[in-house]
């Protein structure tokens, strides 16, 4: 917590190493002792607090309830899907023992928990009465990274939210795969700031015992594309595994359709990476923890107690707006290391008090994006304010599509997917016959996979970008985190 | 969910299946397949989140901050304190292998976290100025249970908070400690309605590696005590194990201080246990998600449109006005029907509305704890249900305290002692002469032990109850949970 010091590189140098320094010299987050796994700091809490917050209202708001289910599960349960088996067992953490006693059976720390919710869903489903059954789950999951260690990208352990819902039919589970999706947008588009392209993941990329994956992909400044938040309709395969059955308005039994959704921690990570600048974070108003910084500037020591409590009485008025203020009137620092501090944190809004605002009753105003001054009057400080934190959301918004914009680029043939993918990165949109094969080669030549397949098709203007046969559907391919 | 019966034995004459009955009727929670664990039911998680917002929103204005550290610690770590070590390692769910790789190192799946967190706190720690370090953590913890599980009093997982603060000297961690169990008093009595006696654990019963450990402690209908919630100080033995240091404002370095404290969902069933009937569970109005049910009472089908929509409109008052209120509008249910659904959720109000209520501008209240009916003019509705809400509130309290009145028997004699342990069990007052001998050999012949060491001393009024020796304190024996 002592010695913040600043950025030493910058972005467009080293991206990598800027990234590092920023999440862990603004005390977002630090690497745990024990590899593979990161320490969420207080204040990297305090934005997820933030997420949660969004999404938690607006999910209960839709009919869903939190609950909680154990974090071991046993092997048996994990085969009983098999494709969803096979694809997470390489990734598991394996309990082997309890004390001094070997277990009979070894217990997987959850990678996700569809297999244990099941369960007890086979349980407690007994008629249409109890459908849909709307339950989200708050927690965290391990999957083993043997690659390096990224804060928030790549960790052994996340918080995550997982939801894990019940339907009659693949009707209204399509529309509940849907309304999650657009719950995400609202989230990664409207509160993070960041724009994202919506769309289907082809049966290679899905979620594995899914019957199909929707998706939100996001460009990061390394033209890598970051995966954002996933909805599935997983059909009935964990409900037949699992015997989730009803009893219908027919008189007959059914099996029971699945969705199952999830954000994780990695959204602040994308903040970090797509908003951040040479000086540190830049946290979009609507999820900042401290939107406003006071920064009483005292004039040689003289009338220092006058500026600081003008500073508090402001700082009350402007809380009681709603706004989320912090006074720092810290003693011991001085106001040029005060705002270095606050830059580096991201915070919006920097309001300076000093000697010649207070003559003049004004509030001298400094935006952390964009480095602008203004003054306003102390009598609208609320207002302009307020005006200027919507400013900054919508600023940061509109700047992160044009780069999306600009990084979206047309593959006609592959040596053009070749090149795009290589040497500008971003988004590349080619036409796709269909097939696994070419999808298969384009990875492997390229790194690139099919990111998303837009949910309205878009019009097809070549041959396969891969095989030169006759496509089906325009896509986007990128490489990703 | 479907098919909710009512509960088949009275509580007086079998209190754990009472317990268990109750538990899972009224959607608390439910048995795992896995087991020695639990799954916390939309309906459980619902109280939990009233319990945390009360505790978070204190803890957050005394200065606290969450965040978030590795579910999976190092062997090693926990064998840094050797106490410590030594009092978990017998429960501790080991880590072997992830994927197909056995793991060069065994990780236990973090059964309290204090090592980890020490372990980063070391890092972070530099001077004066960054004490005190104020964290919570909201999180599960694994401890593996071999006796018959016990939904939120004895599982294998469990949710709680952990905090953990680093102070400078041991006057600031006494002064951390005693805030917390106040804080911790004040969610028990006045949110739980629980009376709770408060004071030390002797050394033998303290938490292994502290350096003196405080409770709350609670009585069960069953003359069994209940721990609620412990604050520890811990001295300087982690911090010396750890390499916790700071560089003083002598220019000195020392090693810092630490306390650590936490309850858990522990407390949920505590509630039930001791505010629960024989028609199901009873909630404290300030911890009840719902705390307020409307059931209309259509009359042969007629009007029922409009008794309706008097309902809506009074469900939309009250909830304007801060009640958490549901309008149980179900068609497919009858009024009787809900009426036991909602008394076994135990909901602290229901308010009726048919013809007759309708015609004199009235509502009916039922009280949940006392079955009293009373009607109120509609006019008054949200006055009147929140001074019932009160009432219903202090009323518990009120009823719990007198249930631990009579619970405390004093004991001068070892005879009186066994007697009173083993015939009525309750909180035994004796006074002892310090030794862990004889506390020893109260536990091995009784089954009692020492539960409390009262904060102020009370008056020494025999020998030792055990050996006749000189006593040194008045103290609280009891069997316990």
């Amino acid at each position: 917590m002592s010695k913040e010091i600043g950025i030493t590189v910058s972005k467009k140098d080293d991206l990598s190493e800027w990234y590092t320094q920023v999440v862990t010299k603004s005390g977002l987050a630090d690497y745990a002792s024990v590899k593979g796994f990161m320490v969420l700091m207080p204040y990297g809490y305090s934005i997820w607090e933030k997420i949660k917050e969004f999404l938690d209202k607006r999910l209960k708001t839709m009919g869903h309830s939190n609950a909680y289910f154990p974090l071991l599960i046993p092997e048996s349960f994990l085969r009983r899907e098999a494709e969803h088996f096979s694809g997470f067992t390489p990734e598991v953490f394996w309990v082997t023992s309890a004390g001094n006693d070997k277990l009979a059976e070894r217990l997987a720390v959850r990678p996700t928990s569809e297999t244990v919710i099941y369960d007890s869903y086979a349980k407690w489903i007994r008629s249409w009465r109890d459908l849909p059954l709307l339950i989200n789950v708050w927690n965290s999951v391990l999957r083993a990274e043997i690659k390096m260690t990224k804060p928030f990208m790549r960790t052994s352990e996340f918080l995550w939210q997982e939801g894990h819902t019940v339907h009659a039919d693949k009707e209204d589970t399509d529309a509940e795969v849907m309304r999650i999706l657009e719950l995400y947008r609202q989230l990664i588009e409207e509160q993070l700031a960041i724009p994202a392209l919506a769309g289907y993941k082809t049966d290679r990329e899905k979620f594995v015992g899914a019957l199909y994956t929707t998706t939100l992909e996001s460009m990061m400044p390394d033209g890598k594309a970051l995966q954002m938040g996933t909805s599935h309709n997983l059909g009935q395969n964990f409900s037949k595994a699992f015997e989730i059955k009803y009893l219908g308005k027919d008189e007959q039994t059914h099996y029971a359709w699945n969705a199952s959704w999830g954000v994780s921690w990695r959204l602040i990570g994308a903040v970090v990476m797509l908003h951040g600048d040479d000086r540190g974070l830049v946290i979009p108003p609507r999820i900042a923890p401290v939107q406003v910084v006071i920064v009483p500037i005292p004039y040689k020591n003289a009338g220092g107690a006058d500026i600081v409590s003008r500073c508090r009485s402001l700082a009350e008025k402007l809380q009681e707006a709603g706004i989320n203020v912090f006074l720092d009137d810290r003693a011991h620092y001085t106001p040029g290391w005060k705002f270095n501090d606050w830059e580096q944190k991201g915070v919006p809004v920097r309001i300076e008090i000093g000697p010649r605002d207070i003559s003049r009753q004004q509030i001298t105003m400094v935006r952390r994006d964009t480095s602008e001054r203004s003054v306003a009057p102390e009598t609208d400080a609320i207002n302009e304010t307020k005006m200027l934190l919507d400013a900054i959301q919508s600023s940061l918004f509109e700047k992160a599509s044009r780069s999306l914009r600009q990084a979206i680029h047309d593959a006609r043939t592959y040596q053009e997917l070749k090149q795009a993918i290589e040497t500008e990165g971003g988004f590349v949109r080619g036409c796709w016959c269909g097939e696994t094969a070419c999808e298969d080669q384009i990875k492997d030549e390229t790194g690139a996979t099919i990111r998303v397949v837009p949910i309205q098709d878009e019009q097809v203007f070549s041959g396969c970008v891969c095989c030169g046969k006759a496509a089906k559907k325009a896509v986007y391919f990128a490489r990703a985190y």
